[in-house]
Protein backbone atom coordinates (compact mmCIF):
# COMPACT_ATOMS: atom_id res chain seq x y z
CA UNK A 1 0.00 0.00 0.00
CA UNK A 2 2.94 2.16 0.34
CA UNK A 3 6.58 2.30 -1.48
CA UNK A 4 8.11 3.54 1.83
CA UNK A 5 7.81 1.86 5.03
CA UNK A 6 9.07 3.24 8.09
CA UNK A 7 7.81 0.46 10.74
CA UNK A 8 9.15 -3.02 11.04
CA UNK A 9 6.15 -5.57 11.62
CA UNK A 10 7.70 -8.70 11.57
CA UNK A 11 8.04 -12.40 13.13
CA UNK A 12 11.56 -12.80 14.75
CA UNK A 13 13.14 -15.99 13.99
CA UNK A 14 15.51 -15.72 16.46
CA UNK A 15 16.28 -17.43 19.87
CA UNK A 16 17.83 -14.54 21.18
CA UNK A 17 14.66 -12.19 20.23
CA UNK A 18 12.42 -14.92 21.77
CA UNK A 19 14.76 -14.90 24.81
CA UNK A 20 14.19 -10.86 25.40
CA UNK A 21 10.53 -11.08 24.64
CA UNK A 22 10.63 -13.45 27.38
CA UNK A 23 13.02 -12.10 29.85
CA UNK A 24 11.27 -8.42 30.05
CA UNK A 25 7.87 -10.21 31.36
CA UNK A 26 6.59 -10.76 34.87
CA UNK A 27 3.18 -12.14 33.70
CA UNK A 28 1.91 -14.75 31.31
CA UNK A 29 -1.00 -15.95 29.86
CA UNK A 30 -1.06 -19.76 30.18
CA UNK A 31 -4.10 -21.16 27.79
CA UNK A 32 -4.85 -24.80 27.85
CA UNK A 33 -7.69 -27.39 26.94
CA UNK A 34 -10.08 -28.82 28.94
CA UNK A 35 -13.48 -30.61 27.38
CA UNK A 36 -12.53 -29.19 24.21
CA UNK A 37 -12.95 -25.76 25.61
CA UNK A 38 -10.06 -23.29 26.05
CA UNK A 39 -9.18 -22.20 30.25
CA UNK A 40 -7.16 -19.73 30.90
CA UNK A 41 -5.27 -17.99 33.59
CA UNK A 42 -2.38 -15.48 33.90
CA UNK A 43 0.73 -16.86 35.55
CA UNK A 44 4.02 -15.76 36.83
CA UNK A 45 6.12 -16.78 34.73
CA UNK A 46 9.76 -16.81 34.07
CA UNK A 47 13.00 -18.07 31.61
CA UNK A 48 15.53 -20.76 33.31
CA UNK A 49 17.98 -21.32 30.00
CA UNK A 50 15.95 -23.11 27.59
CA UNK A 51 12.79 -23.85 29.33
CA UNK A 52 9.83 -21.41 31.25
CA UNK A 53 9.18 -21.65 34.90
CA UNK A 54 5.77 -21.20 36.04
CA UNK A 55 4.46 -21.35 39.05
CA UNK A 56 1.08 -21.32 41.04
CA UNK A 57 -1.67 -22.43 43.48
CA UNK A 58 -2.28 -26.09 43.30
CA UNK A 59 -5.82 -24.73 43.14
CA UNK A 60 -5.78 -23.16 39.84
CA UNK A 61 -7.21 -25.42 37.20
CA UNK A 62 -6.16 -24.61 34.32
CA UNK A 63 -2.81 -25.17 36.02
CA UNK A 64 -4.14 -28.29 37.40
CA UNK A 65 -5.22 -29.47 33.27
CA UNK A 66 -1.07 -28.45 32.51
CA UNK A 67 0.17 -30.58 34.86
CA UNK A 68 -1.85 -33.36 33.87
CA UNK A 69 -0.77 -33.33 30.66
CA UNK A 70 -2.97 -30.88 28.72
CA UNK A 71 -1.37 -28.95 25.33
CA UNK A 72 -0.70 -25.29 26.64
CA UNK A 73 0.09 -22.29 25.02
CA UNK A 74 1.65 -19.53 27.09
CA UNK A 75 1.94 -16.08 25.79
CA UNK A 76 3.87 -12.95 26.51
CA UNK A 77 2.94 -9.37 25.61
CA UNK A 78 4.34 -6.20 25.78
CA UNK A 79 2.23 -3.18 24.79
CA UNK A 80 4.74 -0.06 23.58
CA UNK A 81 2.50 2.15 22.15
CA UNK A 82 -0.55 3.34 20.17
CA UNK A 83 0.06 4.15 16.72
CA UNK A 84 -2.47 6.55 15.20
CA UNK A 85 -2.43 6.28 11.17
CA UNK A 86 -4.60 8.58 8.75
CA UNK A 87 -7.44 6.24 9.65
CA UNK A 88 -8.23 3.66 11.93
CA UNK A 89 -7.86 0.70 9.50
CA UNK A 90 -4.37 1.62 9.70
CA UNK A 91 -3.88 2.81 13.10
CA UNK A 92 -2.39 0.09 15.03
CA UNK A 93 -0.23 -0.85 18.09
CA UNK A 94 3.30 -1.26 18.76
CA UNK A 95 4.32 -4.69 20.99
CA UNK A 96 6.64 -7.54 21.55
CA UNK A 97 4.83 -11.04 21.72
CA UNK A 98 5.67 -14.40 22.05
CA UNK A 99 4.05 -17.96 22.11
CA UNK A 100 5.88 -20.77 23.07
CA UNK A 101 3.87 -24.25 23.06
CA UNK A 102 3.60 -27.68 24.45
CA UNK A 103 3.52 -29.90 27.36
CA UNK A 104 4.04 -28.89 30.86
CA UNK A 105 6.64 -30.94 32.66
CA UNK A 106 5.70 -30.87 36.64
CA UNK A 107 8.37 -30.42 38.88
CA UNK A 108 8.99 -32.05 42.33
CA UNK A 109 11.53 -31.87 45.27
CA UNK A 110 15.24 -30.24 44.25
CA UNK A 111 13.83 -30.07 41.18
CA UNK A 112 11.15 -27.84 42.08
CA UNK A 113 13.16 -25.88 44.61
CA UNK A 114 15.27 -25.09 41.47
CA UNK A 115 13.00 -23.97 39.47
CA UNK A 116 11.35 -21.73 41.86
CA UNK A 117 15.01 -20.30 42.98
CA UNK A 118 15.24 -19.23 38.92
CA UNK A 119 11.56 -17.88 38.61
CA UNK A 120 12.13 -15.53 42.24
CA UNK A 121 15.52 -14.72 40.47
CA UNK A 122 14.18 -13.56 37.52
CA UNK A 123 11.33 -11.89 38.98
CA UNK A 124 12.62 -10.54 42.28
CA UNK A 125 16.38 -10.11 41.68
CA UNK A 126 18.52 -10.46 44.69
CA UNK A 127 15.47 -10.74 46.98
CA UNK A 128 16.51 -14.25 47.65
CA UNK A 129 19.81 -13.48 49.45
CA UNK A 130 16.95 -10.79 52.03
CA UNK A 131 14.52 -13.86 52.86
CA UNK A 132 14.08 -17.28 54.41
CA UNK A 133 13.81 -20.65 51.99
CA UNK A 134 10.86 -22.33 51.29
CA UNK A 135 9.06 -24.64 53.33
CA UNK A 136 7.88 -28.41 52.90
CA UNK A 137 4.46 -26.89 53.97
CA UNK A 138 4.84 -24.32 51.00
CA UNK A 139 5.84 -26.43 48.60
CA UNK A 140 3.55 -28.75 48.80
CA UNK A 141 0.85 -26.09 48.29
CA UNK A 142 3.00 -24.89 45.29
CA UNK A 143 2.67 -26.45 41.32
CA UNK A 144 5.80 -26.14 39.65
CA UNK A 145 5.59 -26.06 35.39
CA UNK A 146 8.35 -26.37 32.99
CA UNK A 147 7.75 -25.79 29.24
CA UNK A 148 10.75 -26.22 27.00
CA UNK A 149 11.63 -23.90 24.60
CA UNK A 150 12.54 -26.46 21.67
CA UNK A 151 13.49 -25.68 17.71
CA UNK A 152 9.71 -24.88 16.46
CA UNK A 153 7.38 -24.69 19.21
CA UNK A 154 7.40 -20.93 19.69
CA UNK A 155 6.80 -18.21 17.77
CA UNK A 156 7.61 -14.09 18.08
CA UNK A 157 6.22 -10.94 17.09
CA UNK A 158 6.82 -7.21 17.37
CA UNK A 159 6.09 -4.08 15.37
CA UNK A 160 7.94 -1.06 16.14
CA UNK A 161 7.94 2.64 14.36
CA UNK A 162 5.45 4.61 12.82
CA UNK A 163 2.61 4.04 11.16
CA UNK A 164 3.00 2.22 7.51
CA UNK A 165 1.10 4.68 5.67
CA UNK A 166 2.82 6.75 3.30
CA UNK A 167 1.68 10.52 4.15
CA UNK A 168 -0.85 12.09 1.92
CA UNK A 169 -0.21 15.66 0.19
CA UNK A 170 -3.28 17.03 1.70
CA UNK A 171 -2.03 21.09 2.33
CA UNK A 172 -3.77 20.35 6.24
CA UNK A 173 -2.96 16.73 6.66
CA UNK A 174 -3.98 15.22 10.04
CA UNK A 175 -0.99 14.33 12.53
CA UNK A 176 -0.03 11.03 12.29
CA UNK A 177 2.77 9.28 14.15
CA UNK A 178 3.48 7.30 17.54
CA UNK A 179 2.12 7.31 20.70
CA UNK A 180 4.37 5.32 23.37
CA UNK A 181 3.67 4.07 26.38
CA UNK A 182 6.29 4.13 29.64
CA UNK A 183 6.01 1.86 32.69
CA UNK A 184 8.21 2.20 35.41
CA UNK A 185 8.13 1.07 39.08
CA UNK A 186 7.25 3.53 41.56
CA UNK A 187 7.76 4.60 44.66
CA UNK A 188 7.67 1.42 47.27
CA UNK A 189 5.01 1.35 49.95
CA UNK A 190 5.46 -0.41 53.09
CA UNK A 191 4.01 -2.90 54.60
CA UNK A 192 1.52 -0.73 57.29
CA UNK A 193 2.66 -3.17 60.20
CA UNK A 194 6.13 -2.59 59.58
CA UNK A 195 8.17 -1.17 62.64
CA UNK A 196 9.53 2.52 61.81
CA UNK A 197 13.47 2.44 60.54
CA UNK A 198 13.42 -0.89 58.65
CA UNK A 199 15.21 0.40 55.57
CA UNK A 200 13.49 -0.19 51.63
CA UNK A 201 15.04 -4.25 50.82
CA UNK A 202 18.27 -3.63 48.22
CA UNK A 203 16.66 -5.80 45.83
CA UNK A 204 13.43 -3.26 46.11
CA UNK A 205 15.19 0.03 46.18
CA UNK A 206 17.71 -0.54 43.30
CA UNK A 207 14.49 -1.05 41.40
CA UNK A 208 12.34 2.51 42.08
CA UNK A 209 11.82 4.73 39.37
CA UNK A 210 13.59 2.05 36.75
CA UNK A 211 11.64 1.59 33.61
CA UNK A 212 10.19 -1.84 32.77
CA UNK A 213 11.27 -2.99 29.38
CA UNK B 1 -1.69 -18.03 58.05
CA UNK B 2 -2.63 -14.19 59.69
CA UNK B 3 -5.08 -12.78 61.90
CA UNK B 4 -4.23 -9.62 59.78
CA UNK B 5 -5.27 -9.40 56.32
CA UNK B 6 -4.96 -5.53 54.95
CA UNK B 7 -4.41 -7.16 51.35
CA UNK B 8 -7.26 -7.82 49.25
CA UNK B 9 -7.54 -11.09 46.24
CA UNK B 10 -11.14 -11.70 45.35
CA UNK B 11 -13.02 -12.57 42.76
CA UNK B 12 -15.67 -9.94 41.46
CA UNK B 13 -18.81 -10.71 41.03
CA UNK B 14 -20.45 -7.42 40.11
CA UNK B 15 -20.36 -6.78 36.38
CA UNK B 16 -19.57 -3.07 37.45
CA UNK B 17 -16.30 -4.68 38.23
CA UNK B 18 -15.49 -6.35 34.92
CA UNK B 19 -16.62 -3.72 32.97
CA UNK B 20 -13.88 -1.50 34.71
CA UNK B 21 -11.02 -3.89 34.08
CA UNK B 22 -12.45 -4.42 30.48
CA UNK B 23 -12.29 -0.77 29.99
CA UNK B 24 -9.04 -0.19 30.96
CA UNK B 25 -7.71 -2.82 28.26
CA UNK B 26 -6.59 -2.09 25.16
CA UNK B 27 -5.18 -5.59 24.41
CA UNK B 28 -6.61 -8.96 25.45
CA UNK B 29 -5.56 -12.83 24.38
CA UNK B 30 -7.68 -14.70 22.72
CA UNK B 31 -7.12 -18.19 23.18
CA UNK B 32 -9.09 -21.15 21.26
CA UNK B 33 -8.62 -24.43 20.08
CA UNK B 34 -8.23 -26.23 16.96
CA UNK B 35 -7.48 -30.00 16.75
CA UNK B 36 -7.22 -30.28 20.56
CA UNK B 37 -4.81 -27.72 21.06
CA UNK B 38 -4.86 -24.46 22.46
CA UNK B 39 -3.89 -21.26 19.78
CA UNK B 40 -3.55 -18.00 21.02
CA UNK B 41 -2.69 -15.01 19.57
CA UNK B 42 -3.14 -10.84 21.55
CA UNK B 43 -5.87 -8.94 19.98
CA UNK B 44 -7.17 -4.98 20.40
CA UNK B 45 -10.13 -5.38 22.05
CA UNK B 46 -12.74 -2.85 23.87
CA UNK B 47 -16.28 -3.49 25.03
CA UNK B 48 -19.38 -2.00 23.35
CA UNK B 49 -22.02 -2.47 26.20
CA UNK B 50 -22.93 -6.04 26.67
CA UNK B 51 -20.37 -7.18 24.23
CA UNK B 52 -16.69 -6.99 23.93
CA UNK B 53 -15.93 -6.35 20.05
CA UNK B 54 -12.57 -7.81 18.69
CA UNK B 55 -10.74 -7.51 15.43
CA UNK B 56 -8.06 -8.05 13.29
CA UNK B 57 -6.28 -9.67 10.18
CA UNK B 58 -8.26 -12.30 8.24
CA UNK B 59 -5.02 -14.03 8.05
CA UNK B 60 -4.90 -14.35 12.08
CA UNK B 61 -4.95 -18.51 12.34
CA UNK B 62 -7.10 -17.66 15.86
CA UNK B 63 -8.72 -15.09 15.15
CA UNK B 64 -10.35 -17.54 11.30
CA UNK B 65 -10.93 -20.35 13.94
CA UNK B 66 -12.73 -17.91 16.05
CA UNK B 67 -14.90 -17.09 13.63
CA UNK B 68 -15.33 -20.64 12.35
CA UNK B 69 -17.13 -21.23 15.77
CA UNK B 70 -14.79 -22.63 17.53
CA UNK B 71 -15.16 -21.71 21.21
CA UNK B 72 -12.94 -18.60 22.81
CA UNK B 73 -11.63 -17.22 25.70
CA UNK B 74 -10.68 -13.65 25.81
CA UNK B 75 -8.32 -12.79 28.50
CA UNK B 76 -7.40 -9.39 30.14
CA UNK B 77 -4.48 -8.93 32.97
CA UNK B 78 -3.38 -5.23 34.19
CA UNK B 79 -0.28 -5.46 35.99
CA UNK B 80 -0.20 -3.29 38.78
CA UNK B 81 2.73 -4.20 41.25
CA UNK B 82 4.62 -6.64 42.94
CA UNK B 83 4.07 -7.36 46.11
CA UNK B 84 7.48 -8.26 48.37
CA UNK B 85 6.69 -10.59 51.48
CA UNK B 86 9.28 -12.20 54.07
CA UNK B 87 9.50 -15.62 51.85
CA UNK B 88 9.38 -15.73 48.29
CA UNK B 89 6.78 -18.02 48.67
CA UNK B 90 4.33 -15.64 49.94
CA UNK B 91 5.41 -12.64 47.50
CA UNK B 92 2.92 -12.14 44.83
CA UNK B 93 1.42 -9.78 42.47
CA UNK B 94 -1.11 -6.70 42.35
CA UNK B 95 -3.08 -7.19 39.47
CA UNK B 96 -6.37 -7.02 37.64
CA UNK B 97 -7.56 -10.01 35.62
CA UNK B 98 -10.79 -11.16 33.86
CA UNK B 99 -11.87 -13.76 31.24
CA UNK B 100 -14.62 -14.03 29.04
CA UNK B 101 -15.43 -17.49 27.66
CA UNK B 102 -18.18 -18.18 24.48
CA UNK B 103 -18.44 -18.59 21.02
CA UNK B 104 -17.96 -15.35 18.88
CA UNK B 105 -20.44 -13.78 16.18
CA UNK B 106 -19.07 -12.25 13.06
CA UNK B 107 -20.20 -8.96 11.96
CA UNK B 108 -20.53 -7.77 8.19
CA UNK B 109 -22.11 -4.68 7.13
CA UNK B 110 -23.21 -2.08 8.75
CA UNK B 111 -22.47 -4.27 12.09
CA UNK B 112 -19.30 -4.50 11.08
CA UNK B 113 -19.21 -0.18 10.35
CA UNK B 114 -20.80 0.46 13.75
CA UNK B 115 -18.71 -2.59 16.10
CA UNK B 116 -15.64 -1.14 14.76
CA UNK B 117 -16.51 2.90 15.14
CA UNK B 118 -17.12 1.36 18.65
CA UNK B 119 -13.97 0.11 19.48
CA UNK B 120 -12.12 3.01 17.50
CA UNK B 121 -13.90 5.00 19.92
CA UNK B 122 -13.00 2.53 23.09
CA UNK B 123 -9.05 2.82 21.90
CA UNK B 124 -8.25 5.89 20.39
CA UNK B 125 -11.16 8.44 21.72
CA UNK B 126 -12.07 11.37 19.67
CA UNK B 127 -9.75 10.28 16.71
CA UNK B 128 -12.94 9.28 14.21
CA UNK B 129 -13.75 12.19 14.15
CA UNK B 130 -10.52 13.54 12.59
CA UNK B 131 -9.88 10.86 10.17
CA UNK B 132 -11.23 9.45 7.09
CA UNK B 133 -14.28 6.27 7.53
CA UNK B 134 -13.62 2.84 6.74
CA UNK B 135 -13.05 1.65 3.03
CA UNK B 136 -15.01 -1.01 1.73
CA UNK B 137 -11.87 -3.16 0.98
CA UNK B 138 -10.59 -2.46 4.31
CA UNK B 139 -13.73 -3.71 5.82
CA UNK B 140 -12.92 -6.78 3.57
CA UNK B 141 -9.52 -7.24 5.08
CA UNK B 142 -10.97 -7.34 8.59
CA UNK B 143 -12.25 -9.85 10.75
CA UNK B 144 -14.89 -7.97 13.33
CA UNK B 145 -15.86 -10.68 15.57
CA UNK B 146 -18.47 -9.99 18.78
CA UNK B 147 -18.25 -11.91 22.06
CA UNK B 148 -21.34 -11.58 23.86
CA UNK B 149 -21.26 -10.74 27.92
CA UNK B 150 -23.53 -12.81 29.78
CA UNK B 151 -24.68 -13.67 33.38
CA UNK B 152 -22.49 -16.62 33.86
CA UNK B 153 -20.10 -16.87 31.09
CA UNK B 154 -17.29 -14.56 32.64
CA UNK B 155 -14.39 -14.51 35.78
CA UNK B 156 -12.75 -11.42 37.66
CA UNK B 157 -10.33 -11.36 39.89
CA UNK B 158 -8.24 -8.79 41.50
CA UNK B 159 -5.37 -8.72 44.00
CA UNK B 160 -4.41 -5.28 45.97
CA UNK B 161 -2.15 -4.07 48.61
CA UNK B 162 0.34 -5.23 50.85
CA UNK B 163 1.52 -8.91 51.86
CA UNK B 164 -0.66 -11.10 53.39
CA UNK B 165 1.87 -12.17 55.73
CA UNK B 166 2.21 -10.74 59.17
CA UNK B 167 5.43 -8.81 59.95
CA UNK B 168 7.33 -11.04 62.68
CA UNK B 169 8.72 -9.68 65.64
CA UNK B 170 12.21 -10.18 64.76
CA UNK B 171 14.50 -7.20 65.77
CA UNK B 172 15.50 -6.61 62.24
CA UNK B 173 13.01 -7.83 60.29
CA UNK B 174 13.33 -7.40 56.50
CA UNK B 175 11.26 -4.70 54.38
CA UNK B 176 8.07 -5.93 52.79
CA UNK B 177 5.58 -3.99 50.85
CA UNK B 178 4.48 -3.30 47.32
CA UNK B 179 6.59 -1.87 44.72
CA UNK B 180 3.81 -0.44 42.31
CA UNK B 181 4.14 -0.37 38.17
CA UNK B 182 3.11 3.08 36.80
CA UNK B 183 2.37 3.21 33.09
CA UNK B 184 1.67 6.53 31.22
CA UNK B 185 1.28 7.89 27.97
CA UNK B 186 4.56 9.25 26.92
CA UNK B 187 5.80 12.15 24.26
CA UNK B 188 3.97 11.56 20.90
CA UNK B 189 6.75 10.76 17.91
CA UNK B 190 5.68 12.35 14.44
CA UNK B 191 5.52 9.89 11.36
CA UNK B 192 8.64 11.28 9.95
CA UNK B 193 6.86 11.67 6.36
CA UNK B 194 4.88 14.56 7.92
CA UNK B 195 5.41 18.28 6.50
CA UNK B 196 6.63 20.22 9.75
CA UNK B 197 3.94 22.62 10.59
CA UNK B 198 0.92 19.77 11.80
CA UNK B 199 -0.01 20.13 15.14
CA UNK B 200 -0.24 16.74 17.46
CA UNK B 201 -3.71 15.74 17.02
CA UNK B 202 -6.44 16.63 20.06
CA UNK B 203 -6.84 12.95 20.37
CA UNK B 204 -3.55 12.68 20.99
CA UNK B 205 -2.51 15.46 22.93
CA UNK B 206 -4.52 15.17 25.41
CA UNK B 207 -3.48 11.59 26.24
CA UNK B 208 -0.13 12.92 26.86
CA UNK B 209 1.28 12.51 30.10
CA UNK B 210 -1.88 11.15 31.68
CA UNK B 211 -1.25 7.37 33.07
CA UNK B 212 -2.83 4.02 32.03
CA UNK B 213 -5.29 3.04 34.75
Amino acid sequence: MTAIRRHSERATAERKGLDAILDEAFVATLSTVRDGRPLVVPVMAGRDGDRIIVHGSTGAGALRAAAAGAPVALSFFHFDGLVYADSLFDSSANYRSAVVNGVTRTLTADDAIAALDALGDRLMPGRREEVRTHLPKELAATLVLALEIGEDNWTAKQRSGPPGTEVSGAPAGVWQGELPIESRFGTPRAHPGLPDGVPVAPSVAKRVGSPLP
